[in-house]
């Protein structure tokens, strides 16, 4: 089905806040089938919430509007719904009770007048079991617009366990759900992965996109209409040919990050991995741990910005980093082969570079980083030279040492 | 004036791409005394680009379109401008020079037609001088539209290089620019803050927004039409009230990170840090590098995640860890001790605790963080319930941690 979807908020429209809510709620609705039209941000501005819903609600199947149901002043959904669509509005009982129970306590933060948040549209149909978040749905000439609070942990919730069941009540004869896959690739440039996928371009039915992230790209295929979904025989031959195409440039398909894919190698092979980061600055390891479990392969790592530090947890020779300087070969390999020794660590990885936007020079200019990798009695570094912000520069380090690992994995 | 923003592409409305660039063209205008009254995100369909775009030229004094301009065979922006104003299009000759230049190279790419780059809409004026980027410039009945290439890096470069100095020469007696700034808190909770500023909500000229961050509260005020912006009186009276009221809970205004600010700090005392990290793997250290010039006052840091390295680089007993567990007062001050000594610096903080998902019992659930700090050889800790994802968790701990640097540098 047909969707739009509005979100309401001076913050929004001011870009004090970045508006996150409808692309995430636009991608779990296009994987179940539905077809997002447009996405509109608005202020809290009743007459535009007004219209802006009308003309939806004529070109849409239905309509999902967050934002705008607090108790604060500036908080005008309510009051613009009932204008436009002509209705009254009344106590909602549940939610009214709820306010009560509360009450006494939320009094006293001030300005705010709770029952505002009791007085719904007539007809609306709150979504929370409990009736502590706001949100509801209304039915209006058959057509469902859904109401969800702006605050995105309250919003997915909600777009979870009412909005996306709620739909296939609304509309149980939809279209199969959209059979797509992300292919998540390192180590190749968009163009050259675009040349080795071209033949996909014959076939009309599959939509192809490329997306760089960092050094990483990913590739989405999108088949509408597809039966059988993922056991469709097209959708199988196109994912055969495609991971033929892309071999070990492949690392992971779906939500696999390049963290969760080389721990994944890492703890079959009963492997514990060492970090020591320079010009990263902790970013490794972060990455690293912000996946659940990494415990189980991660041991831990050093962050050795200064050269004081790289000796005194490194035992790397001040006289050796002067020879061969700081960001170096040298210093690249000896910084994994020490963090292997010192951590007593299986696999050891290091990373050390010119982050900027300061540090650079005519010989080493930013973006020159040097990687290193011990393992089992070998070290290997590799000079890399990238381009961006101080903080892309430590991205596209960390995904790269990642996958060294895992390539250096792979190869064993 | 008053604006309207589209945005366009398939990635968008299929939730693959957050939409970023419609926000941050937002808040350059907004900034600059402009409104927007609707920003619009809408897939690679010609009519309804075009009708988006009458109804916009209706209502807003200019428009910003991004995306769409592309050489590939989705990229419909300039066939539906052109349907929908009723233009032909032309080839520009900039472009198609610049085009020829690179031709040779580009056409092993595959199947991209790039002439299609030089086919604009005709009177469309190209932005960048070097016709390098796509994006130009339309005027329509009197009124601008500029259409920006999608790409967040190229649309920043030319928001900034021509639609917002091509705003001030459509625009010349524009309303004078609105009068903002960001308050930093860090300590508070959103209602305790929101209690110190009620006065503020008597004088109606004045737009006060509350926006929870992890652990920090950010607080905008806004005063539009402020004849003489930060020095008018309104707004110093305002500003002196507010940061009064917030007292050392406010760490900073406008871009100002806890990070930054506590670097200033330590830099201006000629001190350097070093931290411990367990739960945070690495975030703490991460966050930190974030800031260039770090190095002025960060020396670096142990990621200490299995009990094996806080023996092995924090030299803490595993008869010590099995006594008091890893996750205790007892294991955080002696990371924040040990830091100090081992990595030689003048003030060491520490954080351990449990991130989850797993890992949380009854007595010690997820959440449960424990921080150190050692300074002036005395170490003190501090213990916190965090709530949310992991990686919630770990942003959090990372924010109360650098706050609790802050603090005790500004009571020393």
């Amino acid at each position: 089905m047909i969707g739009e979807i509005i979100a309401i908020g001076d913050e929004l429209t001011s870009g004090r806040i970045t508006n996150t809510t409808s692309g995430y709620a636009a991608q779990e609705l296009f994987l179940l089938g539905h077809e997002i039209l447009a996405m509109h941000t608005i202020g809290d501005a009743p007459e535009l919430i007004g219209s802006t819903l009308k003309t939806a609600l004529e070109r849409a199947d239905f309509v999902i509007v967050t934002g705008g149901l607090g108790a604060t002043s500036d908080d005008l959904t309510n009051e613009a719904v009932v204008q436009a669509l002509g209705l009254t509005t009344a106590v909602h009982p549940g939610v009214h009770a709820n306010l009560n129970a509360r009450l006494s306590r939320e009094l006293q933060s001030g300005s705010i007048s709770l029952a505002k948040l009791a007085q719904l549209p007539e007809g609306a149909e709150v979504l929370d079991d409990d009736c502590r978040m706001a949100g509801y749905l209304l039915r209006y000439n058959g057509k469902p617009i859904f109401f969800l609070p702006g605050v995105p942990p309250q919003m997915e919730i909600l777009l979870h366990r009412k909005v996306l069941p709620g739909l296939r009540t609304f509309f149980p004869s939809q279209a199969p759900p959209v059979c797509q896959q992300i292919y998540r690739t390192c180590g190749l440039q968009e163009v050259a992965i675009n040349r080795l996928l071209l033949p996909l371009e014959e076939n009309r039915s599959l939509q192809v996109g490329y997306y760089p992230v960092g050094c990483e790209v990913h590739v989405s295929l999108t088949i509408p209409n597809l039966a059988h979904g993922m056991k469709d025989p097209l959708f199988l031959e196109t994912d055969a040919f495609i991971r033929k195409a892309l071999e070990h440039h492949l690392f992971g398909t779906g939500k696999e990050t390049l963290a969760s894919v080389t721990g994944q190698l890492l703890k079959s092979r009963g492997l514990v991995l060492g970090v020591a980061e320079s010009c990263t600055g902790g970013l490794i390891s972060s990455t690293i741990t912000e996946t659940a479990g990494s415990s189980q392969w991660f041991g831990g790592g050093v962050v050795v910005y200064s050269n004081q530090l790289k000796h005194l947890l490194l035992d790397i020779d001040p006289a050796f980093l002067a020879q061969h300087g700081a960001v170096s070969h040298e210093t690249a390999q000896a910084m994994a082969t020490q963090t292997a020794v010192r951590l007593q660590c299986d696999i050891a990885i290091s990373a050390t570079g010119v982050a900027g936007p300061d540090g650079g020079s005519a010989e080493k200019p930013v973006g020159t980083v040097y990687l290193g990798l011990s393992y089992r009695n070998r070290v290997i570094d590799q000079l890399c030279h990238f381009t961006g912000s101080r903080r892309q520069i430590q991205e596209k380090t960390t995904q790269t040492v990642l996958d060294l690992v895992r390539r250096a994995l792979l190869e064993n």
